[in-house]
């Protein structure tokens, strides 16, 4: 079964904020058995949306739209897709009791006067907004079905957990999900060198299991392999991916055959050997702190970091020695290796990295280019630092220095 | 003139990876003056890609694909773009000098063992990557332009600043970009307050300068009015609105006339003022560090920060007294309190503040739920606390807590 996205809204060509909602919608359709085939961006203009609303219509089971719901006369998509199927806007008891709902959560009266949610296009159904004000759409018709939800992506989250989920199950009951994606993780090797030089025919022998990609990441490649088949056939597919790439030259740069961020990784390694962690950011400036506390419950095992991005702050509360920075500067294997090492002493954890380099755009030298970071790593029984050398702009660089970072943290914990 | 982007990967429709190019590619549209009337994300599938190509090609002056122009064989963008112009793959001097080029950047050979960048589609022309190894491509015909970069974020960028930008001074000399936007952006107070509470003819009013649209921020709203006219009419509108909405009751909630973030006007303030900023993040994880340190330049006025995750962190490095978390807990007044004066006190900073929350999903209790956080802030003359409460979930609640800390951060520094 197909289905198409439209994401209504002028804030999006014009470049004012990024579409987070179609990521959230492709995975969420993956695991509800459809196929997502394409994905249209329109402005909140009358005759694109229209064009765009046919479109969509004429080639799929289901149609999403997000965008455009809110209480405001830029928010036309009501009235657009009403007229769409032919329905002028009426008042419809169900959506007054809606609106009633969303605004008594929030502790506030809803009446007409507050703004036109009790106005639905005939032959369309409001649908629950669990976590706002605005509520939905759905309509059905010629085995088809369109949905809509407001562009906010808490909202549009919620919607899609139950409501839009619970009108799937009404309108597609026997639906199913056979498509199986294995997805095998590598670090520090580009793609051009797995597949042309380390294993020229990993390709070929791949497609024979299913449809083959390669998807470069932040510090390195991840190669997907996707099938029709059940959960077993994908476990069967991973355990025999797992021995035919052991001890093959690929084999040291494989992390992961599962679809999880190094930072998942690396907490889920510290709790099953019940590891505490520690960190150190110079040019990282938090972002590997981040990562980490993105992760529901990482609380139990990553205990701090010091963001220590004057070098005073090194100094007085990482211990690094003032003669050090004199003599070797902040973006050096010494410094770093003492950074790692005043980390672990000042919060006394099992285990620390450090990151000092250089994220640009200014700071750099012929000898320590924009992109050079020096990272430290250590346990009780010692600290150490490398240099790694990466191109990118400022926030690019803090993404891939923090990305080496982590699997740094992974790899002495792991050999712990 | 009319712009559309074509965004081709599988990887984008299975939700593997966020499209981060398309407000990239936005922005740079508006600022090289097209207007930009819709984005397509299709699969790299021959029969979707081409008929994407063909609506797209029909209805603007200029098409930019990112995507599909790698070296492995799911990579067909080139192959279904030389279909569509009638062009079959030839092997062309310049895309062998370039290939050769780029890879010397990263000092190794290239030859066409390594790969097919040395084929062309007959009647379109290769294009330099200043950042990577894949050739671009571009097609000019019955007044139009074709333009295809890679999908990786940060050759996309730099395709557009130079390669890209000079083919449309070639092609499309005598553009030019009359549209300007002012923004207002608020904070604490929603939508639908703004516009029927607060002022109820300031939409109408609005109108009357250009296009409005309203969005929901992250904990504020931003109001866009959008005019044709030259930066001059922009800096006329900016001061009207600026002083006619002086002594209104938006007016407190109005915390910048551009589009500048919360992180930029608050290093802004602190670069003028001299001030040193300092942090101590609990719930937040290192977020707020993370998007100061995003800023070029942030390291002359933010010192550093202290993750305090961990309870033993806040009492060893913050100095917060063991009896303050027993009696009071980790989230309330009396620690964020103790946090800001510890950070002010460690880091010896002029400002600072802190943030102790439930994120969630687990932690939370009826008197203090998940959304809860606590905001300390202070400079060298006391410290003090403030609670907030927020809905969303964990990634969300991390990045309002930030926002409304920074906001904070923002009015202390004005303060002194």
């Amino acid at each position: 079964m197909k289905a198409q996205i439209l994401v209504i809204g002028d804030e999006l060509l014009a470049g004012k904020i990024q579409d987070a909602n179609t990521q959230v919608i492709a995975k969420w359709l993956i695991k509800e058995g459809f196929e997502l085939s394409r994905v249209v961006i329109t402005s909140d203009e009358r005759e694109s949306l229209m064009k765009a609303l046919k479109e969509a219509w004429d080639n799929s089971d289901l149609v999403l739209t997000t965008g455009g719901l809110g209480p405001t006369e830029d928010d036309i998509t009501k009235v657009v897709i009403g007229d769409f199927f032919g329905g002028t806007l009426k008042d419809h008891p169900v959506a007054r009791s809606l609106a009633t709902l969303h605004y008594k959560r929030i502790d506030k009266d809803w009446s007409p006067q507050t703004n036109s949610y009790h106005l639905i296009p005939e032959g369309l159904e409001p649908v629950a907004n669990p976590a706002g004000l605005a509520p939905g759409l759905s309509c059905a018709r010629e085995g088809k079905l369109l949905v809509s939800a407001p562009g906010v992506p808490r909202e549009l989250k919620a919607m899609l957990e139950d409501p839009f989920r619970k009108l799937l199950d009404q309108h597609f009951p026997k639906r199913q999900n056979d498509l199986q994606v294995l997805t095998i993780r590598t670090v520090g090797v580009p793609e051009e060198r797995i597949f042309f030089e380390l294993m020229p025919n990993l390709w070929k022998e791949l497609s024979e299991h299913g449809k083959v990609s390669s998807l470069p990441q932040v510090v390195g490649v991840d190669i997907h392999i996707s099938f029709k088949g059940d959960k077993k056939a994908l476990e069967e597919k991973r355990e025999f991916w797992k021995s035919r790439l052991k001890d093959t030259p690929l084999a040291p740069h494989i992390w992961s055959y599962e679809l999880k961020s190094i930072e998942e990784v690396v907490l889920e390694m510290a709790r099953e050997k019940n590891i505490k962690i520690g960190l150190a950011e110079s040019c990282t400036g938090g972002l590997v702190a981040n990562r980490l506390t993105n992760i529901p419950g990482s609380s139990s095992h990553f205990y701090g970091g010091i963001v220590a991005y004057h070098n005073e702050v090194k100094v007085n509360i990482l211990g690094v020695k003032e003669e050090t920075l004199k003599a070797h500067g902040a973006v050096s294997h010494e410094t770093a290796t003492e950074m790692a090492a005043g980390v672990l002493n000042a919060l006394k954890v099992d285990v620390a990295i450090s990151l000092t380099g250089i994220a640009g755009p200014d700071g750099g030298s012929e000898e320590k280019p924009v992109g050079t970071v020096c990272i430290g790593e250590g346990n009780r029984e010692g600290a150490k630092a490398k240099i790694y050398h990466f191109r990118g702009n400022r926030e690019y660089l803090k993404l891939r220095f923090s990305e080496m970072g982590l699997h740094r943290l992974r790899r002495i914990i792991e050999d712990l």
